[in-house]
């Protein structure tokens, strides 16, 4: 039987573009299903009952959400281009990158518009962003996995590609390039690669209430 | 040459005791050294710049900090007791409960105490334990790895035994065990394990202000 692979998806999603990302690195195909965000298929909603989020990759029936737990999935189901190191040393280091860039150091980022801009917002995000600006200067590398991009490029696209957008979009401009100088010249290197070119979304600002009203409902002080 | 295993931990950790706990299912020994954690060594410092907290373990020099990316690394390198399985679907679902317990639940949790019992955060807490508690319900077994425990249950020891003590120490009692009988049941069997029983700390209970400022300035509304 050939693998059934539906790819549960909405157009622009960084979390599912991080799943298209690894998919084409590994050179497999997969149909995607478009969600509807603000009217969710009761399949969504059945294969991820407990966050009821994109992505969800459906495998021959067996549901996996979370987009770092499918791209470990999928690095552990096909071989090829290694998303994670083979080594348990270096592939817990890669773990542990993947991990503070998609919690500690976004959540940080999304707070910033969550906060429509709160001082304190900004200082925690700098911070954050600094911890990755000093491991990129330290190693001196083209990507975070080397010469080639790996787990932790792929989770911190988000800041290459969209934290630009909801700059721009928000009018919270609060990651100045001369102050990140290895974070930019890494996104830039990123931005360039060809399968990350063959697989970015458009360039789309959203309304800049809509996307203020959403942060606060989703990143605001509680 | 012998492997080399310092642990560093600080007595009472329930991050600590988590790894403590894969180390015994898997019978390798290992030397823990001791951290004060209000004055915390260089070497502690040197091995988790990020997050400055235990535990790290030291493997032959090279140091793994975070509990779950720990225990990722010795199921990789230890064979044994199985904590995450072999399966790459299965192992995926364990992922993804281990990482939902361990941020979103334990998280909400934390937030009750950091907000001094604020109602919007015991409804959220309330919330995503029902998550855990319609899983046990749903699969009906003694432990969330089955019939023995795996990763999602030493994710969850949390919830087990520290939970217990921070609702005595702070006085707010906000997990009645009428509305989580099988979290309840399942905590109950989970204590009872007898390694689970080698490992657990001294239950302590800290003075209440000591405590409701801990957690204020790390998990309060920011």
């Amino acid at each position: 039987m050939a693998d059934e692979l539906k790819l549960y998806a909405a157009s622009g999603s960084p979390f599912v573009f991080r799943v298209e990302l690894a998919f084409i690195l590994k050179g497999v195909t997969y149909k995607t299903v478009e969600e509807n965000i603000k009217n969710k298929s009761a399949d969504l909603l059945k294969y991820n009952p407990v966050y009821k989020q994109v992505p969800v990759l459906v495998h021959n029936g067996n549901p996996i959400p979370e987009s770092l737990v499918i791209i470990e999935y999928i690095d552990d189901v096909w071989k090829g281009y290694p998303i994670l190191p083979q080594d348990p040393y270096e592939k817990s280091v890669v773990r542990f990158w993947a991990k503070f860039i998609d919690s500690t150091c976004i959540l940080a980022i999304l707070k910033v518009f969550g906060s429509n801009g709160a001082e304190h917002a900004i200082a925690e995000a700098h911070k954050q962003l600094q911890v990755v600006e000093n491991k990129l200067a330290v190693e001196g590398n083209k990507f975070f996995g080397g010469d080639n991009i790996n787990l932790i490029d792929i989770a911190a696209s988000f800041i290459a590609y969209w934290l630009g957008m909801l700059e721009e979009g928000t009018g919270i401009k609060f990651v100045p390039k001369d102050k990140f100088p290895k974070i930019t010249e890494w996104a830039d290197n990123f931005l360039k690669v060809e399968v990350v070119k063959d697989v970015l979304p458009p360039r789309v600002i959203p309304p800049k209430a809509q996307l203020l009203a959403f942060f606060k409902q989703r990143f605001g002080d509680s």
